[in-house]
């Protein structure tokens, strides 16, 4: 397989991880819309720019894409200068945004009429799993392309899995943001309890995350949250947007999803008070009453 | 400090918290409300069996006890025949039961008037914990006390921490009970939905765990959950005893508490289910529509 590839989409998950592409010897061509960050990005790693995804695609045996959702993903894959047109017979598309399974499904279909694959690949980890190279990598779509890019996405991911058909590795993620909205909430209602009750808070945590209790979230999460620090992670208007694609999907398959719900409108009350930037921890805030001029 | 100490309370908890103390060399003097029950435990572990609280009390410098709830406790520990009627002064009452932190308050209170302490000290751990002498203990009351029963503490106990003043050890454990009142809600509404989605849950669980989604809860119970199978920890009926405690003290201290307070409906619901000896993994049955006679 050739070493030459695309990757649409530098914002701070593309940004390194087509650095890391670059770094382990593929030849790299970006394409941003934003076309200063495409330079930046050439300026440090020596890869090539091209003006449009079609330009960026063309000669790829593989396209990467990480863009903001389902109608930036359409755009820069099937759109006029979309990646398709560039795009050999044979080649993979691989998405990493979090977008819909519908349009996953939708796009998987549109790139077999092209003799192409398209795998959506949403990730965890957030930018440090990225700037690391050690992401979590959730795949659906064909099996046969999955295994012809696992060594590609190996290069900035822990951990990548195929969980199925078309649009299996949005689900996946869908599953992933549904625990946390619901665990971060439970935190946040113990932290706010705790406060309120005039225990110290810390001691708590360390007496609680040794049992039943315990969470990622508890371990990693609880310092900045009592601190008031909320910008150590994926922003809430980033959150809304997934749990949007969430709930919408939930309908689809007769889901219920009363908790996930409910947290979805308390990120509403979070963008509200001016917090859409913080990060999904900033539940706590909303518990206290806190603002984002405090 | 005389190795002389009574038990009270020989449930799931008390009967082997009371064994690790006699196989461990103090003299267990225990009470049951059920005798029977009693005098199994003096066949297994040796020790002597009392006819009422206060006898078990009698000579004890420490007095251990496990109930049900505040009744209960206030019942065996300052009723007509209760443990502060045969408590010489200097001595000191543990209560492990899963109490409000009013009622250790009151009786802190009552104790100190005889010249004896009383340390709220509820567990958390489970049946197994206290079988293995691994529990969390969360103690609240006097310092002094507190140094003087640690050791104690220590025969069946991974951790044992004093958090404030009395009362401190109840809240601390409504914090472990709402944490993980909306992470238990988040893991089920996430494996409900990859059920649905058609995904396979064990494998979205194998991807996810990895990452900020982490917990005890999903590590150590998603399969039983996915099993539909929910005799494997705390019961529903005791869950919602916990957090009927907790929304009454929230009421108190205005903590904002909606998803634990929606989760206790929940539970609600379990219950009407028939599932109140279920654990409280159920939380899962409940969006499937399971029903205790599948």
């Amino acid at each position: 397989m050739s070493k030459q590839v695309a990757f649409i989409g530098l914002g701070v998950m593309g940004y390194p991880m087509a650095g890391h592409l670059q770094t382990a010897g593929y030849q790299v061509t970006v394409y941003n819309r934003t076309a200063a960050k495409a330079r930046q990005w050439a300026d440090q790693f020596g890869g090539a720019v091209a003006a449009t995804p079609a330009e960026a695609a063309a000669g790829a045996e593989v396209v990467f894409a990480c863009v903001g959702n389902d109608d930036d993903l359409r755009s820069i894959a099937v759109g006029e200068q979309g990646a398709i047109q560039g795009m050999n017979a044979g080649s993979i598309f691989v998405d990493h945004t979090t977008a819909s399974a519908s349009v996953a499904r939708e796009l998987a279909e549109q790139f077999a009429r092209q003799q192409c694959q398209f795998l959506d690949a949403p990730v965890s980890g957030g930018q440090q799993g990225a700037e690391n190279g050690a992401l979590t990598v959730m795949v659906g779509g064909d099996e046969d392309a999955f295994n012809r890019v696992q060594s590609h996405i190996d290069v900035y991911s822990r951990s990548v899995q195929r969980l199925g058909p078309a649009g299996s590795g949005q689900l996946c993620k869908m599953v992933n943001q549904i625990c946390i909205a619901g665990l971060v909430q439970g935190l946040s209602e113990g932290l706010h309890f705790a406060t309120q009750a005039g225990l110290d808070p810390h001691q708590v945590v360390e007496v609680i995350s040794k049992g039943a209790a315990q969470s990622w979230q508890m371990e990693n999460r609880y310092q900045t949250m009592l601190a008031g620090e909320f910008e150590h992670g994926f922003a809430v208007d980033w959150m809304r947007k997934d749990l949007g694609i969430v709930l919408d999907e939930a309908r689809r398959n007769a889901s219920k999803l009363p908790v996930t719900a409910l947290v979805d409108q308390f990120y509403a009350d979070v963008q509200e008070m001016g917090g859409g930037r913080w990060d999904t921890s900033s539940l706590l805030a909303r518990l206290q009453g806190k603002t984002s001029d405090q």
